[in-house]
Formats: C-alpha cells, structure tokens, sequence
C-alpha cells in the first residue's frame, strides 16, 4: 500500500494533499444552506460536512473551514440566526457544484445557478423549492475549534418538510428512493446504491435483513 | 409535503424520531474505528460522523454521542491516545454493522465479527487488514458540545495507508472504484455510483466535466 507519515503529508505539494486529506474519509451528503441578509439578498452554498448532533432535541452540526469561499453563508446566519439545509439529487449536482464559485455579495446564487427560493411557514430563511428535504434551523452558539480556528455552528431544527413518497412508515427518510446526493472529495458527486439494510445488532445472534 | 415543527417533532414516538432525525442528511462514510486498551484487548467500531476539519495538518473529527453504545471505543482512546480509522466497502457491510452489538470489554470485535486486526509501522492501535483505506490518528483535546453533552474527538493523522489502485495521480481517493460503503440513519447500507466530477467553479464561467 501506498504509504504516508505525518512528515510526507506535510511534504505533498499542496494541491495533492488537499485532494488526498479531503477525500479520505469518501461520500458526504451535498446539502445547499439556505440563507438572506438583512437587506433582503439571499444566499446558496454546497456544504458536505454536516454532522447528526442530536435528535431530542433535534440538533445538527455544520462545519466551517476558516479558509472557506462560504463566507457570505456564516455572515448571514451570524447576521440573522436562520438558515435552511436542503438535500440535493441527481440533475441537480452542476448546479449545486456552481454555488461553490466566488459570487458578489449582492449576487444571489439562487439566481445565478437555477434554484428556485421558496418560503414556508414564515420562516425567515429561504429554502430550495426543488428539495425533498428542507430543515429550517436556528443557529445555537458557535463552537470555535482551537487546533485550526474551524467553526462547528449547532442549528435547531424548527421546520422539517420531506416528501411523503421518501418518508417510511418507521420515520425513516429513504435517501436512495429519493437519489440523494453525496460528494466525495471536493469535486466528485456520486449516487446512492441500495446495498442492504440489518437489524439492531445484538451479540450472539445473527442480522436480519430487513426491507430496503 | 408532511411538515413537522419542533413541538410536533418532540411528541412523535421516540422510535420513530430517532429514524427521522437519524436519517435528515443522507448518507455518510461508514468508517470502522480501531482501538486497543492497556490490557491489549482490541475493540472496533462503526462510525458515521467523522469531519474532515483541516489538511494542514491533517485533522479529522469523530463524534461520539452521550447515549452512544461505543463506550469502549472513546475510553480505549482516553487510556491510550491512539485510534485507527478505515473504509468499508461492499461486502463487509453484515460484519460492520454487527460490531455495533453490545459485546462485552473482554471480547474483540475483530474477532467476534471476522475481521483481522493489522499492525504496521509500530502504530499502537489496529488496523482492519482488509481495508483498502487505512489512517492512524493521534487523539487532540476534546470538545465538549454542552448544548446535549456530546463529544468532538479530534484527531491528528500520523500515518495514512492508501490502496494504489484507487489513489489518483491527483491525489484523489477514487471511492467509488473502492467500492467504499455509506451509511444513511442507522441501519441502510449503500454503495456509491458515480455522477459527475467538475473543475473548480467560477462565477460566469462553464463548469468542465472530468474524468470520473
């Protein structure tokens, strides 16, 4: 196997080891963040690490490189405290890749890329008209990580829509039903392949397949 | 669309919440953690939350939750310092998800669930032999998420272990060509099917399609 130590890493030309530290840990989901200014300009930005904080209550995790281009994001939820996160599917992954480019501050990538905004129960935020899942979320203290000044931003879930035809009987949200979307690596959308799904584990007793 | 608020997400049945909030973001890296505590018995471990939180240095983050039946796993890191993390892919999916049955301290998961524990370059901690994607990390200071009591380990990459059949002259890790598995919620394991890979996006400017 190919081999590297902390030294060789630190050796790589740069653009080699951002590709190789960004896509080890493989496919994320692609999910657009949602947000508006105070001035009424709104927002869209691919964000693939999101982290599962908690589900009562439900919390989730967004992780903000301090070298990041989604600044206007971070700016605009600071600014305001809302902000949505919506899933992508497949066709939409060009355009969901463009919202990663270097727009203006008063340039909205909603318009820019294709998506249509969308405004639901008086929410602040704008979601993505086309997702099957939207969240809208509040934003909780920020969590400054020290070792490179990342920011992990917490969101409260206030307003959850999924489409009925990807929403199971168990509460399960049926991601390859609904052809999500994940990224690997910065640049590699990929689809998802329903392989199986298992019973809770127990020791001493075989998996069940259950229902896919 | 089924709309849930925060009040209605709060007095749905717990079984069904967890499966709901569990599964909001798709589908995410299904990773095996490998431990090994003072006593030199061995531990491993499913996990889905793992960051990428920065490539120079090369930083990764794992979340452990407070309900978490992965006790082993974070207090083996604790005593120690030293984790491995290393891909899944297709086929390993049964095994994987049987070590996150409750087994007791005393028995290897490596074992009980068939997979080899693997030791190289003097890392203190096991590796899955199987796994064409394999890191040695070097445990950072905590963060306690005080909002649900939470806990971001941080990790450093001491040594990286990379299949060359699916390391690109980029540096990229061709995940889908490892066959690499992804887990959405708990329990529904799929595989990755390629899409699209883009160049670098810019406003005005055609996004180029490259190779996969």
């Amino acid at each position: 196997m190919q081999h590297f130590d902390a030294n060789s890493l630190l050796s790589l030309n740069d653009r080699y080891r951002t590709n190789l530290i960004n896509s080890l840990h493989g496919a994320r989901p692609a999910m657009l963040i949602g947000t508006k200014n105070k001035q009424g300009n709104t927002n869209l930005a691919l964000f693939s690490q999101v982290l599962h904080l908690g589900a009562n209550p439900a919390l989730c995790g967004i992780l903000f490189r301090p070298d990041s281009v989604d600044r206007h994001t971070l700016q605009n939820i600071r600014e305001t405290g809302f902000f949505t996160l919506n899933s992508t599917t497949e066709g939409m992954e060009d355009r969901a890749h463009q919202t990663s480019a270097r727009y203006a501050e008063t340039v909205s990538e909603f318009d820019a890329c294709g998506f249509e905004a969308e405004y639901r129960e008086g929410f602040f935020a704008p979601f993505v008209a086309e997702s099957p899942v939207k969240i809208g979320l509040k934003a909780q203290p920020e969590i400054r990580i020290e070792a490179n000044g990342t920011i992990l931003l917490l969101g409260a879930v206030e307003h959850l829509f999924v489409h009925p035809d990807i929403l199971a009987e168990t509460g399960h949200i049926n991601h390859h039903h609904a052809k999500s979307l994940a990224v690997a690596g910065l640049d590699t959308y990929v689809g998802l392949k329903p392989i199986a799904r298992f019973s809770y584990a127990k020791p001493d007793q075989a998996l069940q397949k259950l229902e896919l």
